[in-house]
């Protein structure tokens, strides 16, 4: 696809993800590291690979008279002998410069605090005296982090409590090497976002997805974060600020932190393909390793869009020197539906070592949990990583009033049955007219597919509802003191041509909640299942009763008492024993 | 995953695709091919393969000392020393019996036909006495081919009339190779389905696509087959049974033939990952290319289900030996969200040779064909294969009667304009039950998402259908001459509690239509996307009628004329300038 040569600083695993997708383009890759037998090199066979330091500078220089363009898969690399080769006009993505911002991560942060990107209140902290400042600003628990050589957790302390310091000190080197300290972030969620950013300084961003660490180490992925809508909207613009402020292109990943009150913080930015990026090669359009390459080579950037309703990414950690220990998920994930195995050809396993990932794709969040569920019970029995999220609703209940629960909390109960995840809330059009047209202009926005909305008397809400939203709405008309419900009826479903409501039968707000997860199943293969079942018990159900009435009349012909006088509803309380069928 | 080496006889594009595969699990594999840069051998650089033809036996043994399976990229093998090997226990999969079962396409079909897979008639011809008979039985044109070495249109010979017997003889070798005879198959669509066997008996298959050749190489695939669910339901089970009938594990591709009555007729098999299943890559929850691995190791195989919602997978052959311009299409692939290129890494350029491939995927088939359209115009402006596939609908009408068309056309017309493609049908709750049954029943087996009905007076049609299909219904209450249309309103809307129906506004079919786009686009970003900018314009059109009367008002007020006495329909015909607006 292209005839330079790209030559790559570090071959591990995103070096080798990044030959095969430089592979799939005829894309020719030299990587430099010290093992011959480097992630990155086993799958390169066309060239010969440099075995040294991506810190030599001789190596280094080796790379790149054997490469058009110099990339980076680590950024712990000499980011001095690349900004002289720089000068000399080798080209470099990202830009050296933006490598030593980002080394330094004091500086780092520093540069997003004046590009007006929120960030974590810091301070420097260069003696005693200014770690006592920044405890006493902060308070306690507050971060002490090195500047430098900081990553999946090293060179980063809790400082609980001032007994911490003398320890936190002596872990991070005793200002040998040079300390920031940082304020305590209470996050509810840790996100992140790849920002692909192309030489011509066009930038696209993948979907925010949210992170869960352990022991800090990256232990699972989940794409789209399920957060609201906007506030992920607000996520994957702060991110694509952010790298539209650094220099050189590539892909970037961008770490977060999402706050109680919705609020988020950069955390810090990774200037090249990130953990929290595997997923993409199964999930989107188009993979961040395939980005960075076309990025780099400013040639057109691939769609960063979901393919996929969600998917997850679990990491593969050496739990010990026992690699068969660490394959156990994978066996799991073999028989796991939409699951993919990435093994890194590491050859030899350490405690916290990456040894491979796994990524899930599945036609809902709730069946993504489903899938994983098992595999991450593999890796840790009384692992907690899953219940820490809470998953977006699908469907949005609304009603004009909190008379009209009563009513539409059977639509709850439906769907809940069916694991549809929904919200609940009172949205009035005649009272909270602007928060109608808020909720409504931005439910599609957030996530979720139906609107389901419950009015009774001049039942304004659903057509209102269904004016402002490309969502399909169900109208649920509740029944009032007069006219039977017939002023909700006609009010909801007589809407002029231009704007359709779904509506239900008066009070039926059941049929309201399972019309919504019909219109799920049309996507979503798992409550298509779902919904036959139901039906098929449903009419097991009126089939057994039916069973009982032929085994009554039986006894009455007997008998000889006609039916006519027997008051079935006392004596087998047909109604009453069944959960849905009534007229 | 498996500490087992891989031999593999053949190293082109399957090969490397599967070697791809491999490495993401960790797993060996050597290759045997003459060239020692074969496109598979390219991406392994850990084990030291084999230069040789996988026709020569010392090759082939050295191959097997070097692996613990064998498998194969390509049919036209040396099967007699692997059947020698077979019974030295050397593990050989698929069976060197299958392999040469294949490899002659008479023993094949006759094989196929004693298990009672419907094959098109055949009739071996080794003499110029039963060529007559065979033309004879099966008239002008029939095929005459060769039974071995046959592939890519090579081998076969159309035998339009009489005349064309000396040429079809002399191409296909004078009966030097053995021949048979084919009645002509004019088939509707060609169709293919990727079924895997595991070495333990289970067998998968891949969802149904079309393919569509162009002088007999295949040109492009499209997943899934845009044809009626319930014939895809046939050809998945007849290719399965089909694969239950050979020995051995592995992925084999079925080719078959649809009649225009529906029928179909298996073509021939390819005991190996083939290039009507190169789609899976992108597009299914795990590739043919790892259940290949996964079924010839016996561990687990992988879901076979599409993880998107289309895909088109279009070949990228050589056209002379200008390696540039094969790179059109790619170039445009580049620029298309959703299309991922795989090139095989060949140096020669030749016309007709495999260079690559392009996988598109989409969120409906209509943005598939906006997506693949222009890549196949580069390729071939004059191309006439995407004119040739129909879609198949995503939204179903029927009606009770003819005389509900003119109110249930404008649901059809606004589909339409949205590119929804949509079925319309008569179905009689009352006067065709059965029928009505069987559609319902069926509707999401053949691909439908919703279904629109319409009926007037005692209107059981939308609510019967509800009760049969767990799709969503959306009924749309037809005016008759008594009653104002309440009859049928109440019919539809006032459902029991188990059984929802979406109603709209009396004769109101155009809602109908929106309301079943709103559905698609709750899923279907594209069609979301059509429908903010409709709503948008709608909103806009009663913005200019309102500059319009304000206009019209100033003009009164300067004259003095009341516009109590202004006759605005007559003036300014309001309604009739409005495709969309009336209440």
């Amino acid at each position: 696809m292209d005839p330079r040569t790209i030559g790559v600083l570090g071959g591990g695993q995103l070096g080798r993800m990044l030959v095969e997708a430089a592979s799939r383009l005829n894309i020719d890759v030299v990587i430099l590291d010290k093992p011959s037998d480097a992630p990155a090199k086993q799958i390169q066979a066309t060239k010969s690979h440099i075995d040294g330091d991506f810190k030599d500078p001789d190596r280094i220089r080796e790379l790149a008279q054997k490469s058009d363009i110099l990339t980076i898969e680590i950024e712990h690399v000499n980011a001095d002998i690349l900004e002289i080769l720089s000068r000399e006009n080798v080209v470099i993505h990202p830009s050296p410069l933006t490598i030593r911002l980002i080394q330094d991560k004091y500086v780092q942060k520093t540069h997003l605090s004046k590009n007006h990107i929120p960030v974590v209140d810091f301070l420097e902290v260069l003696s005693r005296q200014e770690l006592m400042d920044a405890a006493s600003k902060f308070g306690y628990p507050f971060m002490l982090k090195s500047k430098t050589l900081a990553y999946d957790g090293r060179g980063n302390y809790v400082v609980r409590s001032a007994d911490d310091i003398e320890e936190a000190l002596k872990s991070l080197g005793n200002y040998e090497k040079p300390l920031y300290a940082e304020r305590w972030a209470p996050f509810v969620k840790e996100l992140a976002v790849m920002v692909v950013r192309r030489a011509n300084g066009e930038v696209k961003s993948y979907p925010v997805v949210e992170t869960v660490h352990r022991e800090n180490i990256c232990h699972l992925v989940i794409a789209p974060a399920q957060i609201n809508g906007l506030v992920l909207a607000s996520a994957k613009d702060m991110a694509e600020r952010a790298i539209r402020t650094l220099e050189g292109a590539g892909v970037f990943g961008v770490e977060m932190f999402l706050m109680s009150d919705g609020s988020i913080y950069v955390n810090e930015i990774a200037p090249r393909p990130h953990n929290s990026g595997h997923y993409t090669i199964e999930a989107c359009e188009t993979s961040q390793y395939e980005n960075h390459l076309r990025s780099i080579l400013d040639i057109p950037l691939g769609s960063t869009e979901l393919k996929v309703s969600a998917a997850a990414m679990i990491n593969i950690l050496g739990k010990s020197g026992d690699f068969e220990e660490c394959l156990r998920p994978c066996t799991k994930a073999l028989a796991t539906p939409g699951a993919t195995i990435h093994l890194y050809g590491k050859k030899e396993c350490r405690k916290g070592r990456k040894m491979g990932h796994i990524t899930t794709v599945a036609d809902s969040i709730y069946q993504l949990f489903e899938r994983i569920g098992p595999i991450i019970k593999v890796i840790d029995e009384d692992d907690s990583s899953i219940p820490r999220t809470t998953i977006q609703p699908l469907v949005g209940i609304i009603m004009g009033s909190d008379s009209d629960l009563p009513t539409m909390k059977t639509c709850a109960e439906m769907l809940e049955s069916f694991d549809v995840p929904f919200e609940l809330s009172i949205v009035s059009a005649h009272r909270t007219p602007l928060r109608m047209v808020e909720y409504a202009k931005n439910a599609h926005k957030r996530g979720i597919k139906v609107i389901v909305a419950g009015a009774g008397g001049a039942a304004h809400l659903p057509g209102m509802v269904a004016a402002l939203t490309p969502l399909p709405v169900i109208g649920v008309p509740v029944k009032g003191k007069t006219l039977d419900g017939v002023d909700s009826l006609y009010s909801i479903v007589q809407m002029p041509r231009g704007v359709p409501v779904a509506t239900v039968a008066i009070n039926n707000s059941m049929n309201a909640g399972l019309l919504a997860v019909r219109q799920l199943g049309a996507f979503i293969p798992s409550y298509l299942e779902k919904m036959e079942q139901f039906m098929e018990e449903q009419e097991n159900e009126v089939l057994a009763k039916v069973g009982r009435l032929e085994e009554v009349e039986r006894v009455f012909t007997i008998c000889g008492i006609g039916t006519d006088v027997l008051d079935l509803k006392n004596g087998f309380n047909i109604t009453a024993s069944s959960k849905f069928i009534s007229s």
